[in-house]
């Protein structure tokens, strides 16, 4: 498949076949693209950053990761990982997270990872309340002892690829993130292929 | 309300109106408590760690932190807590968490969180798939810089108190965690209180 290219702000949905590859690719660097899947055939499982993160024991995503479903089902595998910093703890940007976090936009409509997720994932049968934490590729966020969460500019470059391979048939949803903090303050494009 | 008490290893469901507090009290010491909610009169709006965290900008919970909906609604504030260490981060322990991190019960039947969540919220009207991260009260885990977990005996003493209040109509499932590594070796009770 060629690559598609993920305008600024924007999402998608799409199949992913067990065996298949999902290509990742940061084409400008520093920007996030979360990640969400349901399982194709009973969208009542559902990718869960808690069972992910418990049996890996550490919040850190990156080559040899299962991610796993809210009933523990290996729902896909990192198979490579070039940047190596990502976060499974945040939930997608929404327009309440801009009312809450950003007073400076002062209530105004803002573009939303939730928003992209809900509304391409929406008409292919997944209940917007369906959506949990997502796995927010590229997202530089670690955690100080005190619980203190830091969220730094991501540290991927121009080109850098994160691939996962689905271990079930899967749905899932994809952003280029929205929210110009976690960007490094633009909001740029995502790349992906699949691969079969 | 008199104090309840949990047994070791079980758990159990009710209603918690806005303004009332759930008092959580570890009477032993190092036991643990997995708490989570949905809207009373709306199943489909939940407890969500990933708003919680973002909106509070740390893991740690404590005295002054509110518990986000998935839909960004304030469900519950914590108005008191004696102990100070509490976990967001980590599923329910389920019988797939014996399985694949238990291996010296040999896949054999075990007593989980999940499961008494399950079965005390199922009854009133909870699906099963909808309860995800649990707050997992007197629960220690701290994270390394690389990412790494680590879930050390809870530093809870006895009668160390954690208490809720609701901001909104709630159903509640709460138990008295099953885990053993979770809880120094040794599955313990939990009481519990409704203020009105």
């Amino acid at each position: 498949m060629e690559l598609t290219r993920l305008a600024p702000q924007t999402g998608t949905a799409f199949p992913l076949r067990a065996g298949q590859q999902l290509v990742v690719i940061d084409p400008t660097g520093e920007q996030v693209s979360d990640f969400f899947c349901v399982l194709a055939d009973d969208h009542d499982e559902w990718l869960s950053s808690g069972r992910t993160i418990d049996y890996a024991n550490s919040i850190a995503v990156t080559t040899g990761s299962v991610l796993y479903s809210n009933r523990s089902t290996p729902m896909a595998t990192v198979v490579e990982d070039t940047c190596g910093q990502h976060d499974f703890l945040l939930t997608p940007c929404s327009q309440q997270t801009f009312d809450l976090l950003y007073p400076e936009f002062g209530g105004a409509y803002h573009p939303s990872c939730f928003e992209n997720l809900a509304t391409n994932m929406g008409p292919l049968g997944v209940d917007p309340d369906r959506i949990s934490t997502t796995l927010n590729i590229f997202m530089n966020v670690w955690v100080e002892r005190n619980g203190e969460l830091h969220i730094d500019p991501p540290t991927s470059v121009a080109g850098d690829r994160f691939v996962l391979r689905a271990d079930a048939d899967l749905l899932v949803g994809l952003t280029a993130c929205s929210a110009e903090k976690s960007n490094n303050g633009v909001c740029k494009p995502i790349d992906y292929r699949i691969v079969d």
